[in-house]
């Protein structure tokens, strides 16, 4: 029930409009980031961008799961992340750059920073989130969304992909016995970084 | 030659990038202002939305009809038309609507306005138009770009075009003779203009 | 209930990429008419094309209304207008024309025309109406998808915006006497499509 | 002069209409497919799907290099690759699904196989590609256009990347060397790629 109001909420031609133009004026900062990268170190940066928009349900079970009622307002104010971004580049040291970029944004205020590279989940996960207030103006009110951008390499994209595969399986010992497989293979994610950012950095000493 | 240099300069990845935001930013004011205002009123407000961007020749060809350098600077700073956008509304009290709504964008510096409305150009020509600076800001950097406004019914809208099919007649004296022709039906389209007017009056008055 | 069942399978991904696609091979053939049609007449034709899918509840409504059951076979096989385009032109020959190249598509099968202009409906209501079925090829299979196409003038077009608008009254007497008021305009309408006409044609003709 | 001709046939709105069609419509196809891979295994498919045109200035060197005049007419018919798509994926193995399903569109017509993957390239590049014929219809005629499809893992994408960073090297020296580099490293792609599978396989059979 209170997930309906929420659903007709996120559906209303206004928070459409203003979520459309939210994630083009993200997107717009990104590939401007990737053009001043590329240019500066002469390859390619990011290898895709991508958004989407948290949906009705999921934003309703994460609110009951931290204890909020599910409205609008909780959802909006307690939630950071019904609009995310996220950015997959080539090489680890790019995740750094890519953010140090975002944090210079003057109208972006920062809100919070999570580090899962330096310090992963337990699961393994590993990736940079970036929680940003960004603003919305319109006639001579000036709003804030808060979005979440999550910066990560190919090879941890790859993990976080089959970590997110291994959440459909159907009894808890098997996807016990999976999430310790794949975490036996945080190791080899991070090889392949260090691999790839040692080959970059031979071909450009040479 | 000259035209070469601003056309490289219009065609390169960071100004692209910009004008794609700008219009997608001013296209998100002008689909919110449609909002408010059919919301309110209860009734279609504008009937489409379109935009362009000037092509190099075309600049050129102002450039020097106006006695400046073909140089992207004078391009930018001189001319006010680049980047312009269209509005086509059903009522011709539709068009201050609008016009006031944008005028009431903290962020967006209204330069100039010129009434074609109420003072018709000598040809017949009628339209509001609107020249704002609108801000783009990457890093610390706030820069405004110059873009015009057109606002106008869709009565004009077509005069507007038959005037426009003129400009291609083969000779002088037809192009002249087309022109008077033309003039004598200005007053068709405020006919038009204010029977519309008349017609969604009566039906709301009901 | 049922109306729930037909939400989910209009909002499949399957269903929303072909619904995407089907628009976009409409729109496709729609832009290459209006390239060769302005370019052999040299004049704008086409003054916009839209494009809407019908929401469920709108789905479900005219189902009920034809007495059929709530299914998405009936709402594909029974309805011709799940997905509609409307072409929006300036001129009442040009109307013609379009719709003539249209049937020239070999690959659309036209099932049904309704002429709205020479026979106006009984509310005054005036426009082309085509049904087609578009085809759609994925791997082996060739399916069919009914779209309907509507063309009609800027004039026409601005009546059908004011006749929807009447939809709203809140009594009948009120829309009654609004729908009356709006019929005697069907002529005001008329003569601005002649006008419009007969302008076009002086200036062609010097 | 060659060039600027083709570069006028190239920007025509024709042709751009045609091009713009054709990406659109072999991106259904792949997204039909992406859809249909990912909902038999249960797991994400493709990584990203790229289009790209080549530029006038970059045909007429292939033309050239080939022995061949620079005509619109050679670059449409000698040519494979004018329009280019990329789709990238995470497991080897899915490749050839994609690539399967691919060739079951009975209206493209496979014109070429070329299987990098298991017959890299003398420099270690791997990617799988196929060359199709696809249909364009306009009125009565069917006109064909021949696309080049690129099918490739993250690994081989990276893998590419760095090769073509390497084009970029001032000296011919350097270039040698960093290609050598290059190739060595090959075997450290397909070991990543090797490595996925296992761990996807590790995963799907517990």
């Amino acid at each position: 029930m209170d997930t309906e109001l929420l659903s007709r909420k996120l559906t209303d031609p206004e928070f459409l409009l203003k979520k459309d133009w939210m994630i083009q004026n993200i997107e717009f900062k990104l590939k401007m980031i990737d053009l001043e990268l590329s240019s500066k170190y002469k390859r390619t940066i990011m290898q895709k961008i991508d958004h989407r928009v948290k949906k009705p349900d999921s934003i309703a079970r994460k609110l009951i799961k931290k204890g909020y009622k599910v409205t609008y307002e909780n959802a909006a104010g307690k939630l950071n992340d019904i609009i995310g971004l996220r950015v997959v580049c080539l090489y680890s040291d790019d995740v750094y750059k890519i953010a140090e970029l975002l944090k210079q944004q003057m109208d972006f205020h920062l809100i919070k920073e999570k580090d899962y590279i330096k310090y992963p989940k337990k699961s393994g996960y590993q990736s940079l989130h970036l929680i940003f207030d960004v603003p919305l103006i319109y006639k001579e009110t000036e709003e804030f969304q808060r979005v979440e951008i999550q910066i990560r390499t190919v090879a941890m994209d790859f993990w976080a992909g089959v970590d997110n595969q291994i959440c459909y399986k159907k009894s808890p010992e098997k996807m016990k016995k999976a999430e310790t497989e794949l975490k036996n293979y945080s190791n080899v994610i991070s090889t392949m970084d260090r691999q790839m950012l040692e080959l970059r950095k031979k071909v450009e000493s040479m």
